[in-house]
């Protein structure tokens, strides 16, 4: 019934698409590696028991991809991200030397219903440090994000920081509550639905007054050192909020980024932050978050029954790519690789145009030899269709000169080289 | 009951086979790349539907990770190859330009009994041609596939060639067989139970007559050329192997290599294959076949009802990272990708710590600052345990004179560098 359909809520992703993903990828990497975090891959799939229990009831019952297994009975799970694996990983290796610097850039699956630009399988980048308690872990991840997307070639964001220590404490002075994760719930919502949204869902919590006192902690924001010394001179009584202030100071002691500032509305969708939190939006286009994280101190070591304090940061790819096609910021779009094409005006040179196109892709050319026979002229014309650069003709005359003949596709140049000249001239980048 | 374990069968890939890893998907990568072959990615599912009925009973009844999704009663398959979802893939593009060449390196699974060496996901590393039906297609697998072996590193290997349509078509002519793929599966178990084995099992099915010139067929092996010429001599009246004769020597005549030769009893497992085969043993560490592919004209048009023509090769990525740990081909073993370590003596120069470790980073130095504290002695430690090559140290005299003092780990040098002589420098490889 389905057979040969591609499954519903999943892409598949083209030569034109992977090559643009797979050099942001190659520079996020190289970013992270050049902050000292090493790669690590787990399974696709994990226990059904590991991942249960730990993303809330959304997750648990609607957006995790579970399943029997029919064969032996078994629960399993596609994995939902790149944490809780993390925290398994920690588990199943605890030799690891502390503190663990890992990146993981990876698939994850999420039984999202089907709409544009949401899908059921996508890629994060993750960074986390295992092990550090301190300021400086926090600060680097900050760092770290700033140089990635940086690097991506992006100049209009801002990276808003947060603590849920701050946030806590302030409304347990101001309005005595307890719990405030229903209260985060609302918040999470400010982007959409607006000031007066967040005002109204939470009248059905709270009196006017307590709301008043929410949207007025919410609404302080501006440059870190500034904010952080307004909230000392208010709060400075509590020890909660002390402490996050402490914490916030030394890690805004190593960042010196005008994009960066303290944000109280920032809440994230996450139960499990225990400290500084982070989320950066991309003013231009604008898509919501591009990356976020924060400190989760008790997550990575649950299977291990002890607290192992961690911070960590997750680029979303998917946003990234779709924001580096929008403003044109990788501009040399492919659709393939290759340089040159190996056009034979007979039949009989093949042998010739092959030693060429070896010849060429010794020297780091990527090229292509016809391979459906047909007139040069058809040949030629498939060359073109794959936006090459050079067409390399090959024919009786040129293998008695033992030269080759090259159109150049850019500049409309036909010229003849010996297949020396050509590798140290033109295509050399000479 | 499972929380917290690893599922079995599955790995976790630490940064130390990670960084290997990388390595040689990154060779093989560069050469799948520079014949012009260019990257896709599919969905890690698909429909049951999609799977079924492609890869034989085994595969069907065992292999293949199935499951329901209990949100929708839908029947859905983890990916078992890059094959079928390569056919998948035409039926949804239907207007990707011809021949199409692509490359796909990505984690297939398979519900395998966990044994050592034998994990139920692993990656493969295929590159296809779609479009064409002619000799040079098959014989740009086989460059391709010796070329990016020798890339690695590797030397000592046999690579061997048969075709689906000599092997048939002696058959029919010595022995009247019509339906060859009984024989075949025996025949595929000649490296495991020998000669003397198939004789056995072959005796249930045939005269003993019979057997033997089965036999004798397989035993036809040696320089391609030579092979084919004393087939023709035989059998060049049977129509079947002369239009194999002719494809396969208009392939060898591109193909100059002394690995290569002609091997009758090479079958290879699946049912598919139309033409050439191909598999690639290694010699040293005898660990069987690290590559295989062949021609397979009725698979990737099965979704479309057309016959499409394609030839492919499949490099088994864990085969090749084993051979390459085992015979040490890669000698710079490393567990971090991190070359530098800058350790601060006092609490107070963190920020310079931090200034300086921005500076190496910017210079291509990938660079860790202690992130947990602690006396420089423990730092220090961390810093070797990690097997870096520089331990930068910050103490109040270097901030001073605006100086770095350099260990050099595996000279044992220890240094005063002003920041731009060591990056102009040592650290630039000066």
């Amino acid at each position: 019934m389905y057979e040969g359909e591609r499954p519903k809520g999943f892409r598949d992703l083209t030569p034109e698409l992977m090559i643009v993903r797979k050099k942001v990828i190659s520079i996020i990497e190289k970013v992270f590696q050049s902050f000292g975090f090493d790669p690590i891959e787990t399974p696709a799939i994990e226990y059904w028991d590991t991942l249960a229990g730990k993303y809330g009831a959304e997750a648990e019952d609607r957006l995790i991809w579970r399943f029997q297994d029919p064969l032996s009975g078994r629960w399993y799970a596609l994995r939902y991200d790149l944490t809780v694996p993390l925290a398994r990983y920690m588990k199943s290796h605890q030799d690891v030397p502390m503190p663990f610097k890992r990146y993981h850039i990876a698939p994850v699956w999420r039984h999202e219903e089907p709409q544009r630009g949401r899908y059921r399988e996508f890629y994060q980048c993750d960074a986390d440090i295992v092990g550090s308690q301190y300021p400086e872990a926090d600060a680097e991840l900050i760092e770290l994000a700033i140089k990635a997307i940086d690097s991506i070639g992006f100049t209009e964001y801002t990276f808003k920081v947060n603590d849920r220590r701050l946030l806590s404490g302030i409304f347990e002075e101001e309005i005595g509550l307890e719990n405030p994760i229903p209260v985060y719930r609302v918040i999470d919502k400010l982007d959409k639905i607006g000031e007066e949204g967040v005002r109204k869902e939470l009248q059905d919590k709270m009196t006017e007054t307590t709301v008043e006192k929410v949207i007025k902690t919410i609404s302080l924001r501006g440059k870190p050192l500034e904010v952080l010394r307004e909230i000392r001179v208010k709060y400075g009584g509590n020890k909660n909020i002390t402490e996050a202030l402490n914490h916030l100071e030394e890690m805004f002691n190593l960042i010196e980024d005008p994009r960066v500032s303290v944000d109280l509305s920032l809440v994230r969708g996450l139960d499990y932050y225990t400290g500084p939190i982070f989320e950066v939006f991309l003013e231009k286009p604008r898509i919501g978050a591009i990356a976020g994280g924060g400190r989760y101190d008790n997550l990575i070591g649950m299977f291990l029954k002890q607290s192992i304090p961690a911070t960590g940061i997750s680029l979303g790819l998917e946003r990234l790519i779709d924001a580096v096609i929008d403003l044109g910021i990788i501009k040399d779009r492919r659709e393939s690789y290759t340089e040159a094409y190996v056009v034979y005006l007979k039949p009989e040179l093949i042998k010739q145009a092959w030693k060429v196109a070896s010849r060429l892709r010794d020297a780091g050319i990527p090229t292509r030899v016809d391979l459906i026979r047909g007139s040069p002229k058809k040949q030629a014309k498939r060359a073109n269709r794959l936006g090459v650069k050079y067409i390399v003709y090959i024919g009786e005359r040129e293998v008695k000169e033992n030269r080759i003949t090259i159109y150049n596709t850019l500049t409309g140049e036909r010229r003849e080289y010996t297949l020396e000249e050509f590798i140290g001239g033109p295509a050399g980048g000479g």
